[in-house]
This record gives C-alpha cells, sequence and structure tokens, in this order.
C-alpha cells in the first residue's frame, strides 16, 4: 500500500551502519542548526530589498527552478506549462503546473531534488501528504495560504531559514541599487554581496560582446575603444563590486585556460574584435588571457576568484530559442585544470593576495588536478560539489576524492548556487548532513579522533567559507 | 583448509550491513522471480529455431564467451587450447579445456564471471564441487550427462530460464530466417527479435564495405551504386527488420559523433567511398553522417536506436590475425558524448518517436554527460553498464553516478549483451541483487520509501526495458 | 575537550562494519608481520651501504618528505623553513621546522600522510603526545634521543622493518657502488637492488640531454655519437644493472605513447638531437621509439618495465628554480594507456620474457584501460595505487575498479615509492589492512569464500610481487 505521508526522518541522508550513524548524528547535532554562510548563489536581492510577498507556490518553486524542471521536461513535459520564459502563469496555470510536478513525483526518486522539494514542503510549509496527483491541489492550496501570511515574506525567509550572508550573481554594469538599498536599511540586519561575473565581457565574440563593452563605457565613464582602457573600465566595476561589499568574482567559459598574451597582441586582437574581425581562435586568446588578467586585479584589489568551467550551455538550440538560458539543458564536458590554469598560478599563485577556487561538474578533476593544486599552491581552494555533483553520492565521493590528497582546510565550504530561495537551508542542511557522514566514517575507522572530528565540521561550515571567500 | 563444496549463499551480492541486507532482501525477493526481457545480446536464433541439444561443456561454456577466455589468456593460455577461431573441439581437447579452466579457478576470483559460473554450474546443472584441477574431470562429466537429456535442449533451456524476450544481434542483409521460424512454429511461445546492426555498411573505409554495400543491393533489389539508393536500401532493410519484430538499432563506433552533412556533401562523399578514393577524414565524415541518418529512420520506423562507442577493437592485431574477432582483445578507449551526439539531438532529440539508449565503458561519462542528458532529453535513455562494467561494482558505481541526476525512470533497464547463453539468468539475477542493494541503501537512508522502493524494483525490471526498447 | 594522546588502534583502516571488520582483522592478522617486498622506491643505497645514523628529526621526517611538505606550503609554509633545497638544516632550524609540522597537525586530518606519520612517531619512536604547537619540542626530543642510539641506525631499522627487498632508483651512468658494497659486505643479510631509470637519456630535447648521452659513452666505453652506438651504450647499461641485482626499469614521460619509427628515422632523428636541431615534434617521436626499445630489450634481458606516465612535474617554475624538483608541485594530467601503449605490445604483448607494470595518477584508467589491457596480455600486470593515490579510499577504488575486470592475480602486489625510509612499514602496513577490508567486504557479500580469501591475501602480499617483479 503506498505511504501516503511525507515526514523528515531526522537521521536522513546519515550511513546507515548503526556505529557510524552515531557517532554521524552527534557531528550532525553539533552543526545542523549555525547560521548559514551562501558566498555564491542567485537569488535576487531585490526579493530582499523589497521584501517581497511571494505570488503562488508555482512561481516560487518550479519556474525559477530548472533543477526541477529539467527532469519534468526529460519526461516530456512542455517547459512551457511550468512557466518557463513565459509572462507570469495566471491562477489556474500555476495550479497545473503544481499538479504536473506532483503526478511525475516518482521521476525524482532517488535525487536530491526530491529531498529539497519534501524538505522546503515539510519543513517550511508544514506539508505533511506526500505529492501524487490526488494531493497537489490540497498541497498547493496549503502553500498558497502560507505565501500570503506575513512570515512567509523575503525577509521573514531570510531570519527563519538563519542566513548570515547571501551572495548573488551580477553582471559587471549592474548599478547594484539593491544591494545599496539594503545596505543603507535600517531595518534590515542581514548581509546581501554581490558577485562580479564578467563572462560576457571577456568573450570577444559573443553576441552581445559590442554592446557590453559600449555599455561598460557608460557606465564606468571610461573609454572602452582600446584595450587600455577596456581593462582600467573592468578595474573600475570591480572596485565598484568591491564598495558594495562584493567579495569574489565568478568564471565560467568553455574551458578553464589561462594564457597570457603580451599587451601588444592583447591590444591588437582586442582592437580586432571592436571591429568584429577577430577570428574564433583570436576571440578565445583574448579571453583567455583577460581571465589571467582578472587574476592579476584579484592580487590588487583582493577579490577571491571562482572558475566553474566546461559546460556546454544551451546544448539544444531549439529550447533555448524557445525559452532562454539556463533552462535545465546545460550539459557538461570533459574539465581539464593542471595545464590550463598553469599561466594564471605561474604568476599569482603564491601571491599573498590571491586566492582562487575550482569548482567543476567533470569528477575525474578532483583527484587527478584539483586536489593536487590546492594542495601545493596557498591560494588555490578545492570548491565543494556543484550543481549535478552537489548530490548526496557526489558529495561523498568529492570527499573520498580530495580529502587524502589536500585534507579538509582546503576545501571551500558549501556553495548552494541556487535560483531556489527557499531550498538554501535544505542544500545546506544535505551537505552538513554528508559531511558529517563521512567525517564519522573516519572516526569509526580510527582515521581520525572524534574531538577532530567536531573541529572538522565546524571548520567545514564556518571557518571554511570564511577562510576562503574572505568573509 | 580449502574448501571444496560450491554453493550459492541465498544473500550473496547484497549488501552486507545486516539493515540493509534485511531491506534489500525483501526488495530482491519481490523481483527475482520475474521473467527475463533480454533487449540486447548476441544468443543465436538458429539454436531456439532448431532446439539444438549442447555438444559439450566446453562449446557451451568456454569457447563463445570471451570474459572466460580474456583472462585465462592472460595467464598465458593459449585461445587454441579453448577451442576459440578454431574448428570444434574433439572430445579430449574439450575436456582438456574444461580442465584448463578449473584448474585456473583462482584467476577468477573477485569477477563477475566467477559469480556467473558458479550460478550456471550450480544453479543450471547441480555442481556441488568447487571447480580445481581436481575436480574438473567429475564436473565435466556431470555437466555433459546433463546436456545429453532433452530438458538441457535449448528450448527447455530457454522456458526453465524464464525468459519472456530475446534479442539477437543482425547483419542488416541477414535473411531472419531463423526468427521467421521460429515465428511460424506453433510449437514455440517465446519471443526472439532481431536487431538492426548495420557498423560495417557504415564504415566506407572498413575492409568489406564495397561488398557489403553490393549485397545490400542484392538483398533489397534497390541499387546502391549513388548515396540515395543506399540510403533507400538500408531504409529497406529496417523495414525488413521492423516486419520480423526487431525494436531496435544497435551502433558501435569509435566515437559517437554525428555531424550532419549536406545532401550534396554526403552524396560526393558516397560516391568517392565507392571509388575507394575516400581519405580516412572523408570516410569518418560519411560515417557520422549516416549514424545521423540512422536517427532520422528511426523517426519514422520507430525503431530505437542504442550507441555503444568507443572501444579499440582486436587491439592485439596477430590475436586477431590467428583467431578472428570478439575473443576477448577489445579494450576501451575515452568516451564523449556531449559534443558528439549535439547535431543529432539538436535535429531528433524531441522528436515524440525517437529514442537513443546511450551505453559506454567510459565510466566518467556516466554523471558527467550521458545522466545530464537523459536528464533533459526526453528521448534519452541511460544504458545500463556494459560489458567489462557489468560488474557488482561497476553496477553499484553506475546507480550512484546516473541516479541523483536522473532519477530511474530515464534508465535502460539491464541489459546481458552476452553470446552465453546459460549465463543470461545468471546476470539478470545479478543486476537485481545489486539495484535491490542500491534501492535499499537509499530506504535505509531515508532517501527514499519502503512502498516506493518496491515500486522502482518493479520499474527496473519489467517497466523500464519496456518503455525503453518500446515491448 | 582536545584529545592529547597518540594512540595506534589495532583496527585503524579496517572497515567499520563490525560483520566485515570481524573478517577483516583476520585476514589482515594473517599477514600483517609477514615481509616487506618493496620493489620501489628512492632510499638512497648509501644508507644501508654507510650503516648511517639521522642527524635528527626533521631531516629524517620532513625535509626529504614531499608529500608532507606540499600540504605545509600549501597553507603558506616557506619550503626554506622545513630544510628543502638547502643546506642542511642546523639544530634550531631543524626544531623550529618540526615545530611547524606539529602545529599544522589538522592540515593532515583525513590524509594518508597523517597516518603514516602517526605510525612513525608512535610505532617506531614511542611518542604517545599528538603533536601540536605545544607538544613539538617533547616529541622532537625523544625522537633525537632515539637517533642518537645504535638500533636507530639505518640498518637497524631495516631489519626491524622486516624488509626483505628494497629496490633504489638509479641514473643508468650510476656506478652503483653501494649496492656492490652491500652485496659484498659479509656483514649485510639484506637485499637492496637498483632500478634502471633512464627518463633524461630518452628525451632528447631534455636540458642535459646532450651530457647525458656523452656521460653515457664515457661510462658504456661504447660511442654515442651515433644512434646504434647510443643503443648499444643503454643495453650495456642494462646489462651492468643486471649484474648488480637489477630486476626493473622505470619510466615516467609526459605521455606513455611507444610509436616506433623506422630504423632510418631513428637514426636521423638521433643525429638531429645530437646536433640539437630537433623540433620537440621529432624529439617527442623519438622518445616514444626509445621507449619501444626498452621493451625489445626487457625481451632480451628479462629486466622488468614499469611506467608511469602523465604528471606535469614542477608545475610552478619559480619553486623548482629555488628548490629544484621532487619538492611537492608535480601535478597530474590525464593519461591514456589502450592507444599509446599499442605500437609496443602489438610486437612484445605476448613475448613470454616481456613483462609490464602500468601504474597510474589518473583514475579513469583503470577500470577503462589498464584493468582491460592486463586481463588480456600476458604481460601486463595494473600496478598498485601510486603517490596521490597510495591512500585509503584511492586504494579501495582502485579494488573496486580493477578486480572485477582483472581479478587480483594480475595486480603487481604493493610499492611504496618513497623517499621517506621510516614509512615504509606504515606504508606496507595501510595497504595490508586496506586490501584486507576489500577482500572481507566480498567475504561478507559471498563473493570469495573464506579460505580463498586468505589465499588472495598471501598472494597479494608475496606471490605478486615476487612473480610481478620476477624476484
Amino acid at each position: 500500500m503506498p505511504d501516503s505521508t511525507l515526514t523528515l526522518h531526522p537521521h536522513r541522508l546519515l550511513p546507515a551502519d548503526p556505529g557510524i550513524r552515531a557517532v554521524a548524528a552527534e557531528l550532525y547535532d553539533s552543526v545542523g542548526n549555525l547560521p548559514i554562510i551562501s558566498p555564491h548563489g542567485h537569488v535576487p536581492a531585490q526579493w530582499l530589498a523589497d521584501d517581497v510577498s511571494f505570488a503562488d507556490p508555482t512561481s516560487l518553486l518550479i519556474t525559477p527552478d530548472h533543477y526541477v524542471n529539467r527532469l519534468l521536461h526529460s519526461h516530456g513535459v512542455s517547459l512551457s506549462d511550468l512557466g518557463v520564459g513565459r509572462p507570469a502563469l495566471d491562477a489556474e496555470q500555476s495550479r497545473k503546473a503544481f499538479r504536473i510536478l506532483c503526478s511525475h513525483w516518482s521521476a525524482y526518486r532517488g535525487t536530491p531534488v526530491r529531498f529539497w522539494l519534501d524538505a522546503q514542503l515539510a519543513g517550511i510549509f508544514g506539508v505533511t501528504l506526500r505529492p501524487s496527483a490526488e494531493t497537489a491541489d490540497a498541497i498547493y492550496d496549503q502553500i498558497a495560504d502560507c505565501l500570503a501570511r506575513p512570515e512567509f515574506g523575503a525577509r521573514a525567509l531570510y531570519d527563519r531559514f538563519g542566513i548570515e550572508l547571501l551572495a548573488t550573481t551580477d553582471d559587471p554594469c549592474d548599478d547594484l541599487a539593491h544591494h545599496r538599498a539594503l545596505r543603507d536599511d535600517p531595518t534590515w540586519s542581514g548581509r546581501v554581496v554581490p558577485t562580479f561575473r564578467p563572462d560576457r565581457y571577456l568573450e570577444p565574440n559573443g553576441p552581445t560582446w559590442i554592446d557590453d563593452v559600449d555599455r561598460l563605457a557608460e557606465v564606468s565613464g571610461i573609454e572602452t575603444g582600446e584595450y587600455d582602457g577596456f581593462i582600467a573600465a573592468l578595474a573600475d566595476r570591480r572596485r565598484y563590486f568591491v564598495e558594495h561589499g562584493a567579495v569574489s568574482t565568478d568564471h565560467s567559459h568553455a574551458d578553464a585556460r589561462t594564457d597570457v598574451l603580451s599587451a601588444g597582441d592583447a591590444a591588437r586582437l582586442f582592437t580586432l574584435a571592436r571591429k568584429q574581425e577577430a577570428t574564433d581562435e583570436e576571440a578565445t586568446a583574448l579571453r583567455r588571457h583577460l581571465v589571467s588578467e582578472m587574476a592579476r586585479m584579484s592580487c590588487e584589489d583582493g577579490l577571491v576568484m571562482t572558475v566553474h568551467p566546461a559546460v556546454r550551455r544551451s546544448h539544444h538550440t531549439p529550447t533555448f530559442e524557445s525559452y532562454g538560458a539556463d533552462v535545465g539543458c546545460d550539459i557538461p564536458i570533459r574539465a581539464e585544470f593542471t595545464d590550463a590554469l598553469r599561466p594564471m598560478l605561474q604568476r599569482y599563485g603564491t601571491h599573498p593576495n590571491f586566492q582562487l577556487v575550482i569548482f567543476t561538474l567533470d569528477e575525474t578533476t578532483f583527484s587527478r588536478e584539483i586536489a593536487p593544486l590546492a594542495g601545493f599552491y596557498p591560494s588555490v581552494y578545492a570548491g565543494a560539489p556543484w550543481w549535478f555533483l552537489d548530490a548526496p553520492d557526489a558529495i561523498r565521493r568529492y570527499r573520498a576524492a580530495v580529502t587524502e590528497t589536500v585534507g579538509f582546510a582546503k576545501t571551500s565550504g558549501f556553495i548552494d548556487d541556487t535560483r531556489a530561495f527557499c531550498s538554501i537551508p535544505a542544500r545546506h542542511d544535505m551537505s552538513r548532513r554528508l559531511d558529517a557522514g563521512y567525517v564519522a566514517t573516519l572516526v569509526a575507522e580510527h582515521r581520525l579522533d572524534l574531538d577532530e572530528a567536531f573541529d572538522v565540521m565546524h571548520d567545514l561550515v564556518v571557518t571554511n567559507p570564511r577562510k576562503t571567500f574572505k568573509l
């Protein structure tokens, strides 16, 4: 008989072995309620600046979350029916989208999306029914009732979630008005910091580059017709971000290469690109140089650099054309760091002001490249499992792949990288449970003493993100 | 003191943790006796059409099974002594080959081959002695006695194994006489379906291509001197296979690329190839185009497409020259799917009639490429672990690598891919045991409810293969 | 409250599940005290020839061990402060370096370095305090006291460690005087064998090649101005090594390719290289040919060939320039064996006198390439996890990746590959514990009978290294 209830077991995600679980539960309990530090993510600052109320369950839980949508699409659901890349759904459409999710509940079995949704439904909205075609409407109504109440406004949830710091991801030309508004709001005691994400400005043959570089001139007040001005304008915007609280820059290109050009070559390629005459090879060479330039600037302004390359964005062009980017059809490719980052690390790898966090979707690089790099260079940190790898078994593989080469202290601490605001506590909770399980296993195998294990847990949740992101 | 008995423990391959094992045993028991669906394999249809009796233990258990032979070869045994690539062994040679296997029993420790052989010896033939130099003759005699009896004929075994469907792998020019004979045989109630395997026809610089394409014209009655006729002839043979019950086509090339040529370029390269004037680069370009053409035809005739690229076939040329292909010296190479399949998936990835199953021997692609592709495209299924990866620890790694991104419902269900008829039940049984162990672990870690776990097990054994292969 | 004691739990590194652990402990006990066979490593023969006493804890435990140093460097410690690439530290500097290690003790949590250091401190020197800033001096003094006593001299430790054979790694022009002295010393009953490591001689565009080849002529008495002489001189030095007890040659290049040149092309490229006129491409082609030549010579002189390619040596050039090679900044890159070794294996893969051991830092090759190669070619052995992979979780992954394809019998047995003499017993002990855990899991899952498990353990520790290295 199908189980119709939804409950959160207190020992969920802890190892099943009773001896290990007992230790893991103790370790988890020691950090389970610590504040959330979220130094990389995609929640709009505007939600908190304006203390928005959320319109309905679908626009909060489904439409913005490509993790949820891609699996429904893989079962034949149209993204349109989920509100993706469309004007806001009306009340009936929103309810229908929620029914689609609930009636595909079995598609999420074994996935972290299921864990996050369970935690949101039960933990935030008090849902006690397992989603299904039959229970969809009742659950929808229950969440909708919640959302109408002031304690489910954006700031109330921020407080309830125990968030200490939340980073957004922003365009270099963004005026960061919402971040400023929050900073200047005496009724707000949280911390929302921007992140400098210049990808489009560093891809000279990207579809919007000419306009982007023009806008950069406009916003910075620095001419970007020549290479030197362009570099100065980027540095200026980084300063602006630092003034508004930014702690890091974020970079995602097709590869992680950082080959440096001579000043003359860089200027020459920039001029070609401005005339739209750069070949793809030249544009790529310039981009790799510019990424290295970002590291040079980090040595000056202290912004931590994070890289997460090697994803084929919008793999299915017809979907991109209908729905836009970031809708669930980005597919990873092989990554390479050892040779790719070498030019940059030769220059800045031991600079006292430089910190680099490496994220990957290619697990093969964890033990082969990332951990060895972080285990030698003082500047390099092994980034937490990201995106498709932010999942229980993958997180365990990550710890098992990097710890033996780099220990715990040079790992970045958890990052949630999410657009789904309400999933933040569940994601951090998942990470803490899995780390507790890994560390408990070390204790149970006499590879770590128990007092050290408690230290490690506290470090992973508090010390490491602070140190990695200079908080 | 060495243990001299051979027994099959009822809990073999289930996790050792008592709590998980209890759940796993329940889950396994719920599917252990379900019929076998085998939608991809290499058993000759003739065996069943003619209801053959098997001559001797060696020609049944050793000679056709390259899994068994390659390990003996790696310990210095000559393939000749095992009957490979040679006329049938005589009685004394057959007995000697069996002795070689038994006296190398320790070479199989820790391998799935050992599991399959144990299951065949004990489960089918009632052997209770562990194979060794000392026990070889007694075991040989016991199996030989069995084989002489009618209940060990091909059809009797098919029934005893509980096979519901068995797919063979066939040349596009094959007349499928045995499949037809079975279909028309009122005394036969099983189901044996052919599979369209056109590899040689799609490799224009392959050693036999000119002859193959000529034969294609002959068999189809369609001229293949020009590109259009060649395409029409292939489509004709696919139709013939569909009429004879085929549900899928099967493709194994050095890479998985699917770059499409213009109609003009395809015709031009085909004409060059027909004159044996195509460069290797041109031949490869044509092959990649032709693989995409197979997908186009699948949208029309509904045949499911399976790909399993990236094996260096017959790695040791002297062995190939002495013994032929498929004798155990195929060695995997790196695979790549994200970019390789993109041209094909751009065109057909959301076509309602298209289904693609991706198999790999490169485990790095499970979490990085295959699961993300299957987790977005409605057409794509993550194929079960195959060949070298059809093994307990590898199967666990597969589930742990793909489930978190794609769940269970977009995985293909087990395929045995075997030439060793008697190993089919053991192979399916191994898969069921390991899936039960994985699913039980999810239950024990409170990642899945128990009622869902039973559903998942039934789906993996029944629903998924039916849906994936349109049965 | 922090635990301040250092103890070695008898069940450390064994699986935590009580049922598996009970079996693992039995299995481990059956091999825990067997002699150590160390067929690949970097301890200087001179230490044993001269029966040296060790000056101080730092020069014994820290300075020569790049595993220890790299992690300290990654936390901002200068290699100079650890004595790397510098004249010997004085007493105060040595004590200060030891304090640095102890006050960074938490950096090693979860790493095998921690396991090895614990085992050395507690097991060899009787230390009972956990290292920390507070306990550093006391521990230093305790070890220093030990080192002053004759039972801590090199030969006494060799005996105490239970070493049966120790291989060094040597330049082809080395006169092997220390090996000869040991062989001729009637008071010495151990066995120290050289290993032929010709890397620099096979890299025609390497910085020292011209001088190396000249020295080769000088030492061998054979002209090396032409290709034939060069080959003859190499063969001569191999003979010299064989006469001095060598059992293997060792090769580490950027890739594993073995493409063979025609005699004419080889001679031509050699002549170009001698004139320093070979392009990098030509130099690489010649190197790949020369690696194949080493295999040809192995068929003649019987030396086992070991390869471990694909490391970017001295990744951070400024560190190399200040401190030299082998100081912890070598970073792995992707490896490839299937195509790379094919030319060599086509020729020598089934030669009865040829044995090849493949090591890798790229775990993806374990199941994809190395195990399939070792599971077909009689000559090929799957090398034990090496360097960054000589670590508990990585060793488990290795067994889980290779065993199912190649069993146990074609794996090399453990190699420690260390420069840290006192870590040898701890490293072999770690391997035995982890293998016991893996084998016990097979028993607990009814994949292997218990009597077989004891056999496997004995084989892994004794039979396999003897067979693999022809001891």
